[in-house]
């Protein structure tokens, strides 16, 4: 079972490497992009089979290790 | 228009990243992990209102700067 996990900087959060992208962009010619943001995607391979199960333990990662909750906003797809 | 990039290093590869973040589920007691990759999501928000032209400019900027095509793959996601 697959779980894919993003994890945002919430909104109102300052991201620079999102805005240093878009000054890139910008330098590139690309002049159509208005805003930037980049988050991180975390794909795990997990050996459960119960998704209510395999879901509820992502989202302890999530709280334990994966997100800093105080600046970050996830969400959990089960596949 | 939002485009949604997914940036991930090629199968085979070795995910240092990943690794150290198995390594730190397994010490916390998460022992159903088999793997974890993980990559960079990046979201552009657009001013472009043509899907097809927007998804080939994602496409160039993809190439020319958000992925590193020798060791990355990249999938273009137009919402």
């Amino acid at each position: 079972m697959k779980a894919i996990v993003n994890v945002f900087l919430k909104e109102g959060v300052l991201d620079p490497q999102g805005k240093a992208v878009h000054h890139a962009l910008a330098s590139l010619n690309f002049n159509d992009v208005k805003d930037v943001r980049i988050g991180k995607q975390i794909i795990l391979e997990l050996t459960a089979n119960d998704k209510t199960r395999a879901e509820a333990e992502v989202k302890e990662m999530c709280e334990t290790l994966l997100a800093n909750t105080v600046i970050e906003d996830y969400s959990i797809e089960i596949a």
